[in-house]
Formats: C-alpha cells, sequence, structure tokens
C-alpha cells in the first residue's frame, strides 16, 4: 500500500514514558527487523493503563500519515495473561496492538483483522511483561517491511469489538489544560467531582474569563475550557475520571 | 545550499507539548510531503505562546545543523488572524514560521524573507487553529525537497521586524532552574520579584553555596545561577516574568 | 560489525533534559558529521550527574540495538576537568562516553577501551562546558560512519574501572514509581528513609494492596513497588538515596 520512494514508516503510541528505556528498546528491535523503517512517536505520555485516551490520540493523528503506515500502539493492561495481539488493516494503514478494546475504539472503517500468532516472528523467548519488545515491535517491523498481512496469523472476526469504556468519562487532558470528554453532546450540561459546567461557547473568543465552558472540540468530543488558563487545573481533573451527564430540560 | 549525500533535514521548535498528537501529525504531514526528509526535535517545551523563549532556543541551535536545513518554528498565538506565515532563508538555512516577531528575535544576518501564500502547497481545507499541519509542515517539507524558495510566494520586506518583546524579562529557565533573562548587562544587578541579585561570578565554582548570582551565558545574556541547586525555584521564576534592572551607581 | 544494508544507527542517553537545545544541538553536529546516520534516544531524563542511573539504563537497552551501533552516553559531571573521553568496543557495539565510571558500571565483556585523543574529530574551539557537542558527537558520528576504532585515539588499559557508587542505593525510579535498587539481594529487608520493607512477592498479583514490598526486578535488581500505586512517592525516595540494608537473621 505504500508509495514508491517512501521509507517504511512506523508510529509508536504507548503509555510506557520517555524516562525508562522501554521506549528505546522497541525502537532497537525495530530497527534490526526492518533497518530502512522511520519511527514518529505518537506520545508515550498516555496514562498508564488509560486505554480510552490512548484510542483518542491515535484516532486524532494516524490519517495525517502517509498510507502504508504501521501504527504500534502498546496500552496493554493485560500483558502476559491470554489475550490476543492484533494486526488489523484498514483504509491503507497498518495497526498492530493488543485485542483490550483499543481497536474498536479506533472505528476504523472495514478493518480486515488477524491474530498475531507467527511465533517464527516474535523475540525468543518472549517475556511476560514486555510484548512491546518481544511481539508488537518485531511484527509491526516485518509488516513495514513488506510482510504479507496474512502472515501474521490467521483472518479473526472475535476481537474485542465493544469499546471497554463506555460510560462517560474524561478522555484527555491537553497541554493547555483543556478537558476532552467522550462525550459527543451534552444539552444539560455536564458535572465533574462536585463542579456543574453548563456555559456553551462557540469559539475560545466569545467565552468570558475565568469562567468554565463547554465546546466542541475539533473531533466532535465535548470540551471543558478555561479561557488562557488550565480548566483541568480547576477542576482537579483526572484522565479516566466519571463524568455527570445532566439532566437537559 | 544542501551538500550531496546528506538527507534533507527539518527541525521541528514548538510549545505544543509532546502529551498532545499535534507533533506527530506534523511529522507525518512531511513524511507525505517529502518522504526522505529526517526530522529533528529541537524543544516542545516552550512554554504556551513565549515567542522570546522560543527564538532564544532556536538561536542557540540552528547554527549546529547541516546547511540546507529547513527550521520550522511553531509559536503561534496569533493562529486563525490575518498574521502572515514567513520563509526565510539566511546563512544557508531555512526558517517557517508566523509573521509574529520571531524572526526579529533571532537576528539573522541578511535574511531574504518570503511570505508563504502559495496555496497549492497547503493541505486543505486550512483550519482556523492547526497551521502547523496546514501550511508550515508542508511548506517546510516542499523546501526541504527542494521546491526553490520564490515558489513559496512573493519576496517582502515588510515583516514583523521589531522584536515583540523588548522589556527585561525572564527568556528561559533551564533543566537545572538557572534563569536566562534577555539582559546583555546588568550593572547594578537585577529585581526578580522581590529578590535581589547582584553577586556576580565568572565561572560556577566561585560562587558562594546557597547565594543567588549573576554570570554571563555562553549566548551573551544575563543568568541568575544558585550552585548545585535551582535559582528558579528559589525565585519562585517562570518564563516571561519581568525582570527589574537596578541602578547601576 | 554493522550488518550490510543496515543504516549506521547511533542511540543517545544524557542527563540534559528535554527542554533546553542541547540535546537537538548534538543531532545537528551528528547529521552533518554523519548525514546517514539514525538517532534514537534512549532517555534525557536522568537526574542530573546520577552515573549510575545512565548506567542502569543504557545496560537494559544496548543488547537491543543492531550491531555496529554507536551508544552514546553523556553524563558528565566533570566536563571541562583533565578526565579523559573513551571510545569503548564490545560484543559487536561500540560506546562513546567520558571516563567516569559509567563504563565500568556496564560491566561489559572484553571491552577493548580507547582514550579519545585525535583532535582533528573535535569541534574546534572545544569548550568547557559542553563536550556532548564538541567531542562525543562528532566522535560517535566518524565512529557510525566507519572510523576505525583506533583512530580515535591509543588503547588503553587504565580507564576508570571502579564503580564510582558502591554502596547500596536508589538507581532509578520508573514512569510507575518502582524503585530500582542496587543491590542483588536483600535477605533481611531494606530501609529508605526511616521506612523498612521486608515483605517479598515473587509476582505482582500477590502483593497485598497498599503495602510496599520486595520484588526482584528483570535486571536482578531489587526493586520496590507497591500494587497499582507509587512506591517512590510513599518512600519520598529520590535516585541516588542511600539504602540501608537490614541484618538478615
Amino acid at each position: 500500500m505504500r508509495a514508491s520512494g517512501t521509507p517504511p514508516t512506523i508510529s509508536l503510541l504507548t503509555d510506557f514514558g520517555t524516562r525508562d528505556h522501554y521506549v528505546a528498546t522497541m525502537k532497537g528491535v525495530i530497527a534490526q527487523v526492518c533497518p530502512e523503517a522511520r519511527v514518529i512517536d505518537i506520545s508515550h505520555e498516555i496514562e498508564p493503563y488509560q486505554i480510552a485516551q490512548g484510542a483518542y490520540l491515535l484516532g486524532q493523528a494516524w490519517r495525517w500519515f502517509p498510507k502504508g503506515t504501521v501504527h504500534i500502539a502498546v496500552i496493554d493492561p493485560g500483558v502476559g495473561s491470554a489475550r490476543r495481539a492484533l494486526a488489523a488493516a484498514a483504509d491503507g494503514h497498518l495497526f498492530v496492538l493488543p485485542d483490550n478494546g483499543l481497536l474498536a475504539l479506533l472505528e476504523l472503517p472495514q478493518a480486515e483483522v488477524h491474530s498475531i500468532e507467527n511465533e517464527s516472528l516474535f523475540l525468543r523467548p518472549v517475556s511476560n511483561t514486555f510484548h512491546g519488545r518481544d511481539i508488537f515491535a518485531p511484527a509491526a517491523a516485518h509488516l513495514a517491511c513488506g510482510l504479507p498481512l496474512e502472515r501474521i496469523g490467521p483472518r479473526i472476526d472475535d476481537w474485542h469489538r465493544a469499546p471497554p469504556f463506555e460510560s462517560p468519562q474524561i478522555l484527555h487532558i491537553d497541554r493547555f489544560g483543556n478537558v476532552v470528554t467522550n462525550l459527543r453532546a451534552a444539552p444539560g450540561g455536564i458535572r465533574i467531582g462536585d463542579i456543574t459546567v453548563n456555559r456553551r461557547a462557540t469559539h475560545y473568543a466569545e467565552a468570558p474569563a475565568g469562567e468554565l465552558f463547554l465546546i466542541e472540540g475539533s473531533a466532535g468530543y465535548i470540551e471543558v475550557s478555561l479561557r488562557a488558563s488550565s480548566a483541568a487545573a480547576q477542576l482537579n481533573a483526572r484522565v479516566g475520571q466519571s463524568v455527570s451527564v445532566l439532566d437537559g430540560r
């Protein structure tokens, strides 16, 4: 699917942070398996185990990459358990990730999903704690270098299709302190902790200073913002926190 | 201007942080437009909208890159307004950035400045909020891959030449808590908040422990330091904060 | 030592952080000296001057990189003094770093160590404060592009072989707040500050919630952990802090 002349591209999203050696170790493995691949970090600052936050950020980014990019997403609270590892093709892109609902949350059109079971691709012995290094990185690197998807393992239909978190919650807090929820609409406003927000704005400029307001973000989700300040700090918000949707009467 | 055998190089400086998808999205666009370009991050930890801090860090770094490097700097409080987008050539390097004074602060010798107006290079539709993705990244990628500067848009002379911040202030706080001001001299000392600093040192080793002192940094700016500790924490300093210059009598 | 078809790879570990321009400047220099090299960050979040922490992270990562990788490690409290700069070959990898004990802590098998003295490789003038840019980056880039090790400077045997920190201490605190010590065994438990930890676990799952426990990490070091929470926060721990080993009776 990759245009000729374009080097293989791999994007990388994890909840590993950048203080430790985990991300670098995955990149070392990729450099061994597919030396010509270029790796682009999406983010490693996903809050630990926050699958919905990871899906939100990857969902915002993947369409802007070249066709043929292999997107690795490792937010994997079930590492070491029997959860499967997946490789999915959709819209000319490939996605390599654990089968924990992350793929469902991406809402990819007509995804062809395979279970990664070809152990000849893995680093041996496979650890119980670091499938990013032992399974996801080498599988993605082989795909980036041209391995056909069907060689990864069998096509499956019974992957984890139900989004893992459907209750109203905070998906993401951006650098500016804007609080992104997973709500598409909130006619009566929302409550986070013991603070109610029901003022609305369609542009940042129309909001009064110092007052929390609701705005529809570029991805269609309701966000809580505060002009020139951090809504998250005022709300004492954290990723994954529950949100109450108020009655719209 | 690029030496043969050197791949196109793009440096990237923003105030976007690394928690969000913005930087990755720009890199995805670059990978599409100029697949052979290598992207090197300068920093994404510029405090939001602190143009002078961005110019300071880019000013410290750009000369160490290969000739022909395209440096993208997106600190852009005016995004969505009528401010122009610029591409400038100086000393064999190219600079792609908003017309908000950042270029003036770089004090480039004999810059040839063009207004980026060739809409065929842009991602369409151009958003009101993310010109980094829609204008700066693709324009820079086309330049890195060899587009002549005059194809970007007309040469102009009326770019924003006045540095936007001329009052004494804090330009940058480095990892070690050294406080970099925009002052070239401060014969009578300086005051930050209600703390006066007028002790001086020419080397770190000559400063007494526990006492704030002034030292001339490698870029010629006056810095406030504290041996083996954070001057910024003791001063409760923040980037952009005003500094008072004391009478030198 | 590099496999044909593999581009030169350089890994980079420093205590410079990512707010400043230092890491980018080193990458700019590398791009000039060895344009085809790919640079992979290991971490720049080493606590300032914590040599043992740097050795721990590099020790966890380097084996996962391709043979022929040049690993630069700059944690350099002695910059500007007479300490030597080293280039070492071991197990098909190269290491470029200051002679301050970091190499000893890596415990490389049968390392061939050279003193970097070929000044024709350096950026001139060499500063007193930034050998990462002026010596380590260009030396490593020349090696990555094929300069034979013996051209770097004379082979030496009197490098700093004694690990600089041998007392029991905290090596690293990972993103999840696990506290890694430099102890291989602690039969009677350990004390950090005024908190004693002597409960043990062999798997995370067997530890009771809310109680600090000792576990052997993947590198063989004793770690202090807290299920689903930060042991470091509860201990108020910091990298480099002393640890008391309790009597095992």
